[in-house]
């Protein structure tokens, strides 16, 4: 098993507190790592792909390390997300309270800067359709679409994130090569 | 070949402007009619599974009257814009300008009534995992997704159509039968 990731200190956590055997953790963009052809039988990405520019070329790139029957999963911010315009996602009214999510300019797909924890953070929109046939394109079998919503049991022990009903803020898909 | 709607003013039409020796026109509602196993190389469905409260049932009869190899193709509202709330969608600011599309309980699906036209007009909200993955569990592989979104020629000669771009008002898919 093989764990990569563009930072550092990530890679030294993960070290510290997941060292295992089997596992081997390198150092590496995702856009810039290379593996030997069918070489996988499951590849995991988590929050990674809204970063990256060349969605296509890197979901090319992971089919062929696919073995067959191999999965690919991940999970990304969600298209209705990355689409929100301007700022912060949220409308408010004049009291500050959140009436309703803004969606704008969902077509243009590319590049949007956002405050997330600090300003100026850069994030890559794209559509549900190009993501969905990216993995197509690339010849894999979509298997399952989730768009991450919390349930009632779960909200009955967190009551802030109801508001996470409202709109959805990740994606997962799940898809195999034949 | 047989086409169906719920409406014979609408088949009147078809049979006037449309005859053809080898077209049927048949009157029923998408959720009752029948049709024998394997029946079908093709089934098109245009606008119409956001009426329809039984997406999963509905897919599953369309899925069973389609002979291997055969294609289900259809359009529906998007989720962007069945999400719509409140009322019209867009967010208009103290002149009237449209600021932003407004998604609310995009979780919660279900039938919304909106003003179409006429008023309360009544449509199933659904999201984007509902729709592919109700294609998958009836057994249908997933080639296409297609959000309906104006391109620049277009736009020339149309040019109030623009707001389009600024969020999806219908989604299209392509499904096979293996």
């Amino acid at each position: 098993m093989i764990g990569v990731d563009v930072s550092e200190r990530v890679l030294a956590l993960a070290r510290a507190e997941w060292a295992h055997p089997r596992v081997t953790y390198c150092r590496g963009a995702v856009e810039e790592v290379a593996f030997p052809p069918g070489c996988f039988d499951l590849v995991v990405s988590s929050l990674v792909l809204h970063y990256v520019d060349d969605y296509p070329g890197l979901v090319g790139r992971i089919a062929g390390w696919l073995a067959p029957g191999a999965v690919l999963v991940y999970s990304t911010e969600h298209p209705i997300y990355t689409a929100r315009w301007p700022g912060d996602g949220w409308a408010l009214d004049d009291a500050g309270r959140r009436t309703r999510w803004g969606v704008d300019r969902y077509a243009d797909e590319g590049a949007r800067e956002e405050t997330w924890f600090v300003p100026r953070v850069r994030k890559v929109h794209r559509m549900v359709a190009t993501l969905i046939n990216g993995l197509l394109d690339a010849g894999l079998v979509v298997e399952r679409v989730v768009e991450t919503i919390p349930g009632e049991p779960w909200l009955r022990d967190h009551p802030l994130a109801r508001d996470e009903r409202r709109r959805p803020m990740f994606l997962r898909v799940r898809a195999r090569k034949p």
